[in-house]
């Protein structure tokens, strides 16, 4: 069929384009972190530098794609060619992911999204008194984007991220199976050399029955690699459930 | 005397260059947020960019002065011929600072400074636990590193920043007081455009029994403003309390 020769005509692989091509298919793909508000100056943030996003971005876009770019605040400029959309808040994250659903046949959720936001924002500064007990920060769940993507109906081919810090493999798979994502790249960040803020990376590709490793790498050919990894199975739609 | 000497022998005010001179002398200034850390991959931090206190730096150094600027994370260039030294947390920050007070005749606190750590630092990345409640974070109090300067031995002439969202000039005098500064810098960060992450900025510089308004102004032109400022009163030894 048409995928199938549109497969077989490959460019070559010289290390900086993904091998495949996503011509008339649309990524919308989320970056870095997200900040939750504890007051008008302070918040909860993380890590993230959203580089494994933008660079996921570029190469899905260096094969034709249209790719739509949903950032948390980040130092990146734009990859060429792609859409960005900025956002601040989880909450705000998920509007504009929902927002591009419509037209969206590949998501992928790399943003490191704050799992908790403050349950009331100081509407003011929160001064600190003398004498006086530190406040207690109440936590509630922010909405899960990937999971809510990943289980709407007609949604896209959906690939997930898994940030951590023990357990690699058996952490990874089961964030895939309970949030019933198509694929998962999970990556150690308790490493000081890749991950979070590096411009290096290695990583473990996860979906239901296969598994690939990739070696420590730059962000910029593990996105490639990423890429054609997920090309491998959503073109073969006998590996999409 | 020499002091009044110097005073004199004013440079050309040609507004990109404090009028005064520091040579011979030294300043500590901090700049930047803090980050306060929940477990490896999530923090606690501020809207601080830096900009304010790598400004104040520069302003200095082109006085004469040898300036160190100890620096929370951001995006900024080491401005020229200051010795910066980065750290991450409030603790982190008090150490370094103490560490440069026998050599220090001014100290300008203009980091924002997180109040608050974490009690208990998750070696591992917390997990969101399926329907868990969210944790609560407990907080302690972090040092106060403007108290602690103002409040040492023969400590150096020292200058601090109030940000607040109300009552300006009232919470920045009671911080001059409680705190024995010889300085505040009081600026409305509940205005969007200027304070935190902004490139301009308006305040009011406060002492014992002064206070100058200074209107909107790049933060340049702000850092030149209030190292003049620091002089009349540094210089004018019978303001020294």
């Amino acid at each position: 069929d048409i995928v199938k020769a549109l497969l077989n005509e490959k460019l070559p692989d010289n290390g900086s384009t993904a091998s495949c091509t996503w011509q008339g298919k649309t990524f919308v793909i989320t970056a870095g972190p997200t900040r939750e508000a504890i007051d008008p100056v302070r918040y909860i943030s993380n890590h993230s530098s959203g580089k494994m996003g933008y660079a996921l971005a570029q190469a899905a876009a260096n094969t034709g794609a249209k790719v739509v770019l949903v950032s948390g605040p980040t130092q990146l400029a734009t990859p060429k060619g792609v859409q960005r959309i900025d956002v601040e808040t989880a909450e705000q994250m998920l509007t504009a992911v929902k927002q591009q659903l419509t037209d969206c046949d590949v998501f992928i959720g790399c943003a490191a999204v704050s799992d908790y936001r403050v349950e009331n924002i100081s509407e003011h500064k929160i001064k600190k008194e003398q004498n006086s007990e530190p406040p207690k920060l109440s936590l509630v769940q922010n909405p899960d984007i990937l999971k809510t993507v990943a289980q709407s109906a007609n949604g896209p081919f959906t690939v997930g991220f898994a940030a951590e810090t023990q357990n690699l493999k058996e952490n990874a798979l089961s964030k895939l199976q309970r949030k019933q994502l198509h694929m998962i790249i999970a990556n150690d960040v308790s490493e000081s050399h890749q991950g979070f803020n590096s411009d290096q990376n290695s990583a473990l590709i996860l979906s239901k029955d296969s598994e690939q490793s990739l070696p420590t790498m730059s962000k910029h050919d593990m996105a490639i690699a990423v890429i054609d990894a997920i090309a491998k199975r959503y073109f073969d739609t006998s590996n999409r459930s």
